[in-house]
């Protein structure tokens, strides 16, 4: 099966199945049935086999899944399994620095090898330990390096023009914290981290009691 | 039709059409094509049409959709015109002070109104306008108030707890930050915020040239 034919939003499920996995794991159980992994996760075990089969066949019948496997296979469908993806990082402000210590990243396998921000009383200075790059010359280091990620954490107005240099420069997934749409040639994904939106969707759900006024109660 | 036959990704799709039209707006346009649109969201046409079909009959033949009133529609859905939705934050670390500073929230018609830590040394202090409270007092505080939403910003090994105490409290509508799944009760939705997730699933789509071990080039 060509990967074009796997729906996107079954790839997004994966690095959840990973984690979830890992997880079980670091509880100490050897195997899961997707009814197990399905009600940790708040999804149905039908969905769960269904997603895995577009990959291949794992689990036994009666055991379950051998949890070690199935995630390192996971990881591996990723392109994640025994290497460190190296990102650039623009955007120092709070945020920015608020991400570079998010020790997730690492243990996810990715790693901030580079830090660029616009603002003169930023480049030069030490942040986190990284030494603060001016953002113009941002196209120079990408072409000198192959680096596949970008964290986009600028002001919204400065956000389509970073995104349009890391894309010149031949950076392949994006992820952006500025609420902005922005079109990517193919071969490039960007993806945007917006909590208003969640929160947005989520309101569709509030039951009727919400629905009042509350003002005075606060 | 009733709520339940909607599915969640349709609902999630909402949040991000609302926005774009606000961009259109702002811009002037007073009409959009689903084509129009689509273009500038990276989403089929099709699937715009068919997603706004779930809830009535939108948009001329010839004209296309009348961008303010469409955008006001969708924030009706979402129940989200004419009020600004109450939130408590939980955790005043790096991420929780960057989120209290960003001005998106109350854009989209989200306010924090109070915040809680559970560090000795932040409880009391006054942090982005907001005096930090005693996550102690978590409990009493929704007893008394009724607030729909929270953010859960705190370290992992606390999240749990967090969001066992919020959903104890009526909170039906929680953004964690925290990389940690957890079971909620219907009627509460617990969403992730998780970049390592999104670059996982990123990764997946990258091309060959980016598998080789690249770190020599740094």
């Amino acid at each position: 099966m060509s990967d074009e034919e796997i729906p996107d939003i079954v790839i997004r499920r994966l690095p959840l199945y990973a984690r979830e996995l890992g997880a079980v794991a670091s509880e100490g159980s050897e195997y899961i049935s997707s009814e197990g992994l399905g009600e940790r996760l708040g999804v149905s075990p039908a969905q769960i086999r269904k997603d895995l089969n577009y990959f291949g066949s794992f689990g036994t019948r009666g055991r379950g899944y051998q949890v070690t496997s199935l995630r390192e296979r996971i990881r591996s469908i990723l392109k994640l399994n025994g290497r460190v993806r190296e990102m650039v990082l623009v955007g120092v402000g709070q945020l920015g620095r608020a991400l570079l210590g998010y020790r997730g990243f690492l243990i996810g396998g990715f790693e901030v090898v580079r830090v660029f921000d616009a603002d003169p009383e930023q480049i030069g200075q030490a942040v986190v330990g990284y030494e603060v790059e001016d953002v113009a010359s941002l196209p120079e280091f990408l072409r000198r390096s192959k680096v596949a990620f970008a964290i986009v954490a600028v002001p919204t107005e400065a956000a389509s023009t970073v995104i349009d240099t890391l894309v010149a420069g031949g950076v392949q997934a994006i992820l952006s914290y500025a609420p902005i749409s922005r079109s990517v040639p193919d071969g490039v994904r960007l993806r945007q981290i917006d909590p208003v939106m969640e929160l947005e969707s989520m309101s569709y759900y509030l039951d009727d009691q919400f629905d009042a006024v509350v003002e005075d109660q606060i």
